[in-house]
C-alpha cells in the first residue's frame, strides 16, 4: 500500500532525546517498509528514515532556535498532506487536533492514533464534531474517558526486535526509569527496594515543572545507601541498565495510556512490578512477565518473589506481542479495513 | 449583505477588560448592522451583540476556569463557520492561522484582517502557502515585513462616534496611556513632561512579563512631584482622563501596527505627540492633530507648543477618518469588491 505517516513536528523522527510519539512513528514507519509498503513520512527535516521524507520544517520545533509557532507549522504540514493526498491509499495521522477538519473531508481514507491521555474535557466536543474520523487507541484503557468516539481499533506500541538484547542473567538491583513526577511515584520504588534490602538504581530526568516536587519529596530519600541516582540515559545505556536489573519497578499512580518502559523491560527479559493502573493489565501477564500490584504490601511481596519469573518468558511475550513488526501488521490490517469500507460505501 | 464576522475566542466581544482585536470586531459588527447589513458573529458565548451570535464556547478562553485549549476551540469554530457558510455572502476572519486551510477552499468569498505585528519569520511560509486568501492590513506600515502577500486593502480602525466626548478645554497635564513595556517608552514621556514643567498622569497596566522592567526602569522615576501613576483604567475613565489632558504622549519605540489610543485621543479632541514609528504617520497630521517627532528635543519642543493645536480639528479628523461607520463602510466596499471578483471569475 501507499501509506502517509504524519508525525508531530516537536521532535525529529526518531527523536534525538525524549519524544515517545515520534519514536513510535519511527518504529512503525520502518517496520511498514520492511513489510513491503511504500511509505511517505511527513516530519521535520532533521528526521532520518528509509521512507520518502516530506520535510515540513528544517529542524524539529522543540529545540529550534527560531522559536517557531507550532500551530503555523502543523497547519502548513496538513496542507502539504492535502496537496499530496492523491498519491496515498491511506493517511495515518499522529497528531490530535489540527488535521481533523481536513481529514473528515479528504477523499482518501485516513485515521488518527491518539498518543496522549484523553481525560481533557475539551476532547469531548472535538471528537463529537469530527465523529466521522476513525481513531486508534494505544491501549483499551486509554479509551475510558471517550467511550463513544469513533474507535477503529487498539494497537499496542512495538519496538524493533534488535533494539534491546535479551539478558538471561540479572544482577542484584531493581531499576526505576522515567520522569520524576508525582504520578510516577519514585518514592514508592525506593520504599519497595529498601524493604527488600535490594539496591535501587534510578535513571530519570527532572523536568522544570517537577523541580519543586523533586527537591521536597525525592531528593531527601536519595541519602539511603541502597539508592543510586544516575540521571537521564539514552537507548543504548537503557539496554544494559534495564537488562541487568532483577526487575523494573513501575509503581505508577495514574492512568498511563501506554508504558513504553514496560515493554522495553520485557524486550530485555526483565520482569516488571507495576501498579495496575491504565494500560498495565494489558501489557503484563501477572505471574508470567512480572506482577501487577495494588498496594505497597503486594509490591514488596512481589519484589521478593520476582526471581521466580522466567526471564525468557518476558522476552518471548515481547516478541509475540510488542515487536515493531507485530504493530506494523496490526496497523496494515486497519488500513486495509478502512480502504475496503470506503470502497463498499 | 449577509456577513459572517469570526472573532478570536480569547476575549468576549466586546471584551470585559483588555483585548484590542475583540473590541474592534465589536465596533465593526455593530456599525455594519447600522448600515443595514445582516451580520452573524462567531465568538464566545458571553459576547453581547445585536448580530446573530454563534456561541462557540460558553465563555471567553483567557479567564475560563477550565483552561480550555485554544487550538481545539478555534478549530471547532472554523468548522462551525464551514457548516453555516452557505448562509453568508462573505466571511470575515479576525484570526491569523487556523482558518486558512478552510478559507482557501471555501466556495464563499472570505478575507482576513491581520491585527498583530507581522515581523515573525513563520508568517512568510504561511502566507506563501495560502496566498490565494485575501488579507487586510490595519495600517500601510503594518505590511512592511510581508510586502508580497495577497493584500486586498488597508482599513484603519474606527471607534463609535459616541464612545468619547469632545473636550474643548484642556487641563494642565499630559497623559500617558498603555502598557508599561520597553517599546512604549514611558520613561521618555516622564522626561518630556518634566522638561516642560507640566504634570504627567500615567494610566497603565503592568503585565507580569514587564514586571522586572517596571521595577528597574519606571518605578524609580515616579518619585518626581510632577508624575502621578493611577494604574489601569476602563473606557469610561479614559474619556475624562484623556479628554482633559493637554496632550497625549506616545513616545513609542516600535513599529506599532495601529495605536488605538491615538484615535481615542483624537475622539476626545486631545492632540497627540508621538514618535513617527509604524502607523503613526498615517494616524496623525503633523501640526494639525498633534506632532510627529523623532527625538526627545523635538518631542519637548512639540509639547511646549501643543496648546497651539486646535482641539476641534482633532475631533473633526476623528469623525472623518476614524469613526466606526467609516471603518464599516470601508470594509463593506472590500466585501463587495470580493464578491464581484468571484462572480467575474
Amino acid at each position: 500500500m501507499k501509506i502517509a505517516q504524519v508525525a508531530p513536528l516537536y521532535e525529529s523522527v526518531p527523536p534525538r532525546a525524549y519524544g515517545g510519539t515520534e519514536r513510535v512513528v519511527h518504529y512503525l514507519t520502518e517496520a511498514l517498509i520492511d513489510l513491503g509498503h511504500e511509505v511517505t513520512l511527513f516530519a521535520s527535516g532533521d528526521s532520518r528514515t528509509r521512507a520518502r521524507l516530506v520535510p515540513v520544517i528544517d529542524r524539529a520545533l522543540r529545540l529550534h532556535r527560531g522559536k517557531p509557532d507550532p500551530v503555523i507549522w502543523h497547519t502548513l504540514m496538513v496542507d502539504r498532506v492535502r496537496e499530496l493526498s492523491r498519491n496515498f491509499d491511506v493517511i495515518h495521522f499522529h497528531m490530535d487536533v489540527l488535521h481533523l477538519p481536513f481529514a473528515v473531508r479528504c477523499e482518501k481514507p485516513s485515521l488518527t492514533t491518539l498518543h496522549g491521555r484523553l481525560d481533557l474535557p475539551d476532547l469531548q466536543p472535538l471528537f463529537r464534531q469530527f465523529r466521522q474520523h476513525p481513531l486508534v487507541s494505544i491501549s483499551w484503557a486509554q479509551r475510558a474517558p471517550l467511550p463513544g468516539a469513533n474507535w477503529l481499533g487498539t494497537v499496542h506500541h512495538g519496538l524493533p526486535l534488535d533494539l534491546y538484547d535479551f539478558h538471561p542473567q540479572a544482577q542484584d538491583y531493581f531499576a526505576f526509569v522515567g520522569r520524576i513526577s508525582p504520578e510516577k511515584r519514585c518514592d514508592r520504588a525506593i520504599e519497595i527496594a529498601v524493604a527488600c534490602d535490594t539496591p535501587l538504581r534510578i535513571a530519570a530526568k527532572v523536568d522544570d515543572a517537577d523541580r519543586a516536587y523533586w527537591e521536597r519529596e525525592i531528593e531527601p530519600m536519595l541519602d539511603h545507601p541502597l539508592v543510586t541516582f544516575i540521571g537521564e540515559i539514552g537507548d543504548r545505556e537503557k539496554n544494559t541498565f534495564i537488562g541487568n536489573a532483577r526487575a523494573l519497578l513501575a509503581p505508577i499512580d495514574w492512568p498511563e495510556p501506554f508504558g513504553l518502559v514496560i515493554i522495553e523491560a520485557l524486550a530485555c527479559g526483565t520482569p516488571v512490578i507495576a501498579y495496575g493502573h491504565g494500560s498495565v493489565p494489558e501489557l503484563l501477564d501477572d505471574g508470567i512477565t512480572g506482577f501487577i500490584v495494588h498496594d505497597q504490601r503486594q509490591a514488596i511481596e512481589a519484589a521478593r518473589n520476582v526471581h521466580r519469573i522466567d526471564r525468557r518468558a518476558c522476552r518471548e511475550q515481547f516478541e509475540r506481542r510488542f515487536a515493531a513488526p507485530v504493530m506494523a501488521d496490526a496497523y496494515a490490517k486497519l488500513y486495509r479495513r478502512l480502504c475496503a469500507s470506503r470502497l463498499a460505501a
